[in-house]
């Protein structure tokens, strides 16, 4: 399968934010065969789309979620991290098979499409399920592990890292505080087995570091460095209350902090400091977070919560801007993810590319493309998202085999029957 | 003209926040005829929509805006408010004709109308071309006035507010900081002559509020006051940082504070202390700001910062749920702008309703209506914009006599103008 995308402004950020004027992609079997001048007359192509001046630019990474959450949003809100989770969402989530879990999982897979999600980085409760629905709509993912039987995150590794192009699966822990000690410590020698890196929720709340603190006697960050976890790299998701050392250990080992903002001010958990981070040469992606906690997929949202959040934090307007949040949402998504081969618009990555529709009153005028990406964007001028060259969804319409009413009938009565 | 819309869900906001499923509503001469079961067998209809289950529910006012500044869109960002202002900004838009805001106002009624957006209360610098825009597009518009020519503002006055059925004016004063104490005790004249309200830009940042009280040894409320400029209503925009005795005097003269997050984030200016405003009972009202500071006109993204705003700022995740936001975002604009007949969806009211697509995966499930509206809704979600009782947007296509793609070309030469 060989498609053309010509006559688009291409942002590749491959090396800058500079935008190409009239340019062309050359997509072939999933990857990108080039980016610019194009020999697209010397080709024959299956497909050729004229992109009419709209921009091409890499996918957003939604670098934390849960998508199979989907079914549980607006039915808990307005509540603290650690009541919402016990009293709202564990009962709930109890009541879940795995194939609630798929439709669910299907219902979010929408959702990425509609807002340029090209990967999701998801920590769920059935990773094959979670598997099957990503590979079923042509989405990308990367999971982690969140159970504390370690044997089946031993088994998900092997299994889901060796099945499809489109999913991946990494060594997690759901957090210091539903990890014992004993089970952490076996999940560094995993990841030690597998030279592999480990991913989990890290210093959301201040709650969740006194008590950490209180058990062990150091951070989030501190335990599970001290316990080997980041010896082969991973990160935190949320990472509202690094220390200085915390933010030392991020920087020495190299692992990223994943910045979770919508979710973050919902359940009233703080601020990260993104500035502090930034300065300290952290690496940075950005999530949504579930769907349950946010509640939206959405990263243009996050992006401009990034940035804003760190302007007022910092009492400073220049504080994270626009470009530097753009890259955290796309090449600094895929750098977490491990999928560095979807995290820029350059010959032999692959083709995992959105089209944003420029000819919308809040992209004009067209004074600065990623500024206005940032801090105008919306969700609303996605205009087209591709997988892995294949185009999953464009001008409102999906390719995911299935037409989405049956998969919100479903996900209706699953959320009726746990409510 | 007689209109019906049938087969939807429908949010009156008239006495509750209560959905009617498989409702309709009547609709004759601009004005409500009817909601909930409607007599839609024996009338006559020049035109019926079938909704398909999708909701209506009041537009959205936008209580604060400039938006004549689409064309400084993403060309001054990351600077603080007095930087910003009077490097980037006023040089700039002495360069600006009437004409040349004419245009940019269409670019930004497109954009309103694109968000559910029904009514703008807007402040900018050739009121007539203001409204000859905001009049040929269909649009709803309250002035407020800005210069200190308040010969002027009697002319724009007694003009605005008996030309037109869309489109009003009330006195106002852009700043303390911008206006001399002479011109605003004549301003205060002016609006006890007309027993009529005045609204301005107040107490945004803390340098303005430090700055009023070395120049009037009170805060821009107390001064404002102290001149009976609130003697018949009125208000102010931002209200970010509010003493406790400002405060008391916007309950004590029934004034409305009018929230401008997404501004206030992006100029580092501070957080609004909303629930403390709520608790003392003081009427409020949600602006986008204009283009040039926000940097879009989209009122889910406002709607969702004041809510997550006051969740942090208060450490708690049950601050300003959803319906409040919802309630701000509608029927207390329609209050502030004076728009009594826009408020909600009863017989006898103006019909300036939005249709919001629920077949959206964001939407879904239909768990809690208003909840999905304000924590996962989107811009993308509006359907239909219908003001006055015409359908001025659905489904991406605008009917403002114009096309989209030659304003925006206007635009775009008008800011290379004056780049």
């Amino acid at each position: 399968m060989k498609t053309r995308l010509y006559n688009a402004r291409i942002l590749t950020m491959a090396d800058s934010f500079n935008v190409i004027e009239n340019g062309e992609i050359g997509i072939e079997d999933g990857r990108i065969l080039y980016v610019g001048e194009g020999d697209g007359n010397s080709t024959v192509w299956d497909e050729e789309i004229d992109i009419k001046g709209n921009l091409l630019m890499p996918g957003f990474k939604d670098a934390h979620t849960h998508s199979g959450m989907t079914c549980l949003r607006s039915m808990a809100d307005d509540l603290p991290l650690d009541r919402w989770l016990k009293e709202q969402i564990f009962p709930r989530e109890a009541k879940l098979s795995g194939e609630d879990i798929y439709e669910c999982t299907r219902l979010a897979i929408l959702e990425y499409l509609s807002s340029g999600i090209t990967a999701v980085f998801d920590m769920y409760l059935t990773p094959y399920t979670v598997a099957d629905a990503m590979e079923d709509c042509g989405m990308r993912c990367v999971q982690v592990g969140a159970t504390t039987d370690l044997a089946k995150q031993e088994e998900y590794f092997n299994k889901l890292n060796n099945r499809s192009p489109l999913t991946g699966y990494m060594f997690g822990y759901h957090a210091e505080y539903t990890f014992s000690e004993d089970i952490l410590k076996e999940l560094s020698l995993l990841s030690h087995k597998y030279k592999s890196p480990v991913f989990g929720h890290n210093s959301e709340t201040a709650s969740e570091v006194e008590g950490c603190i209180e058990r062990h006697g150091c951070t989030p960050t501190e335990f599970a460095d001290s316990l080997g976890l980041f010896d082969f790299g991973g990160g935190g998701y949320h990472c509202v209350y690094l220390s200085e050392n915390d933010k030392r250990i991020f920087k020495d080992r190299g692992i990223w902090a994943v910045l979770n903002p919508g979710s973050n001010v919902k359940l009233a958990s703080g601020i990260a400091d993104t500035q502090s981070l930034l300065d300290c040469g952290i690496k940075l992606a950005i999530g949504t977070d579930g769907p349950a906690s946010n509640n939206c997929l959405d990263m243009f949202r996050e992006m401009f919560l990034v940035t804003g959040l760190s302007k007022l934090k910092n009492s400073d307007a220049s504080s994270v801007d626009a470009l530097k949040v753009l890259y955290m949402a796309t090449a600094g998504g895929a750098g977490a993810m491990g999928l560095n081969d979807c995290d820029v618009l350059a010959p032999g990555k692959r083709a995992d590319i959105i089209e944003i529709d420029l000819q919308s009153p809040n992209m004009q005028p067209v004074n600065n493309i990623p500024k206005n990406i940032v801090y105008s964007g919306s969700k609303s001028n996605i205009k087209m998202t591709m997988i892995n060259g294949v185009i999953r969804y464009r001008d409102g319409v999906y390719n995911i085999g299935e037409e989405p009413s049956l998969i919100y009938d479903r996900v209706q009565k699953i959320a009726e029957r746990i409510r």
